[in-house]
């Protein structure tokens, strides 16, 4: 069956995020006042699985494996099966 | 009053994804039945305006003139009241 994760992956809390903080520099010098820019990625990735189980099994793998970087990124994510 | 906004900002369907694709080919390495992946941006913005009306004017802005290519992306948001 073919399943569709979502996962966002982001910075852990009092990690420093340059890239939010580049787009937080520019949206000022464009007099927006903006106090603080964090940024995360969302993955949305279709792949077969027997079950919803062994797709949530799969997903957990891939943002260990390769998605998320245990030192500095927090993840998470939701698994549904695709229909039709 | 001080507000949060969650945008997200993805490709448009049908542009190439090459960010999505080196992640997808990665996990077929590693053995995963990946058929595709795609990957957007999510920005956590925090920033001042006078009402949850001007509120939402900005960020609408943001995502014009910075954020999000009008060409190629599409984007969505939500803006709330930091409460606090």
């Amino acid at each position: 069956m073919r399943y569709v994760a979502r996962v966002e992956v982001g910075l852990k809390p009092g990690h420093s995020d340059p890239e939010g903080e580049t787009t937080r520099a520019a949206l000022v010098e464009l007099k927006y006042p903006v106090e603080s820019v964090r940024v995360s990625k969302v993955y949305e990735i279709v792949f077969e699985a027997e079950s919803i189980g062994e797709a949530r099994v799969k997903v957990e793998e891939m943002c260990r494996r390769l998605l998320a970087n245990p030192v500095k990124d927090d993840y998470r994510y939701y698994v549904e099966e695709v229909r039709g």
